[in-house]
């Protein structure tokens, strides 16, 4: 990658002319269906990110977290505490700690009705659900009820799910889709345990 | 996924035990070197969900932003407005931006430089260096340089590295990689512009 200056500077414009020309095709403003899913790490952390971005610009944040609920975690201590921010955990650890089917479900609807009226409400420019994939993959809800009421949402209103196992049918409504890959997981090769400030 | 609740009960039985398992050789507390690369959405963004992580515990947050230094983004609003995070920004913009290697090389040097005090200083307990994937990839930075810095921090820093194109010799170093593979893209597809709180 190494070139001498004018060649530089020749890329440098063409990149910048190509930047220019794709932004002035894109002018097009909309609350986007955004799905992080893939089996390796930084989904919820990725929700979490574009959390910060919303509170930096002042704009309402909901986060309904799912399957975690049970869990003391620093991302609800500190999110949960910004007054921009409604964060609302459900469940009973992760599905491995219950053993009955229907508490589960029982458990995904209340998340669920939070979920809901938050997308409703037109109160909030951004809301996440976290790992509501899980709870969709284990079928805790109704599919087309999730497609449903997040197809209707208010139109400037951006939702993100995240979760292993994204169904087929909410990849093809989503508009922005990202893959996490695992590439390389300490966990496994090198015995290192869950960590503060890492994965809680 | 459907199952009676004898088989329910059954499966997540086996669940517990192997994270179980698991959990109990996961003995080891070690400072990570994270990297989030890829052609996909949510690399930085994951880097700044994991800063959410740290804040909350109340541990100490450095971060350079490489090549992005003269966007105004909310991440920097928000998390530099934190008492226990010190964020510098460098760079003129993307590198499209700039026409002039020298200048790109020496904006590059003096990122690097906040960087390193931020890892040999001991004071931090997380380094996020942003898109400095980017400025190897551009040769703007030595790698024998960053790998030995890095390399040799102490023992319990995290280190979360972003950006398209990390190097294999970092891949090879790191002990967490992710790569963000794009699944789709509204940019493209729909002409969807960059929003708030969503890119920036």
């Amino acid at each position: 990658m190494k070139t001498d200056p004018e060649s530089h500077a020749r890329m440098t414009q063409r990149r910048r002319e190509g930047h220019e020309k794709k932004q002035a095709q894109a002018t097009v403003e909309k609350g986007l269906l955004i799905v992080y899913t893939g089996t390796g790490k930084g989904k919820s952390t990725a929700a979490f990110g574009m959390a910060v971005r919303v509170l930096g610009h002042g704009l309402k944040l909901g986060v309904v977290q799912f399957i975690k609920g049970a869990l003391h975690t620093s991302e609800r201590d500190f999110l949960g505490a910004q007054a921009n921010c409604d964060f609302v955990t459900m469940g009973d650890g992760y599905t491995w700690n219950t053993q009955d089917r229907e508490a589960d479900i029982a458990t995904a609807r209340k998340g669920w009705n939070e979920a809901r009226r938050m997308i409703e409400s037109g109160d909030y420019q951004m809301v996440i659900l976290d790992e509501l994939n899980t709870v969709l993959k284990y079928e805790y809800l109704p599919l087309d009820e999730v497609l449903s009421v997040v197809g209707a949402r208010p139109e400037m209103l951006h939702v993100v799910i995240t979760g292993r196992h994204a169904p087929d049918a909410l990849i093809d409504a989503a508009d922005l889709v990202t893959e996490m890959r695992l590439v390389k997981h300490p966990y496994r090769e090198q015995h290192v345990k869950a960590q503060r400030g890492v994965e809680f």
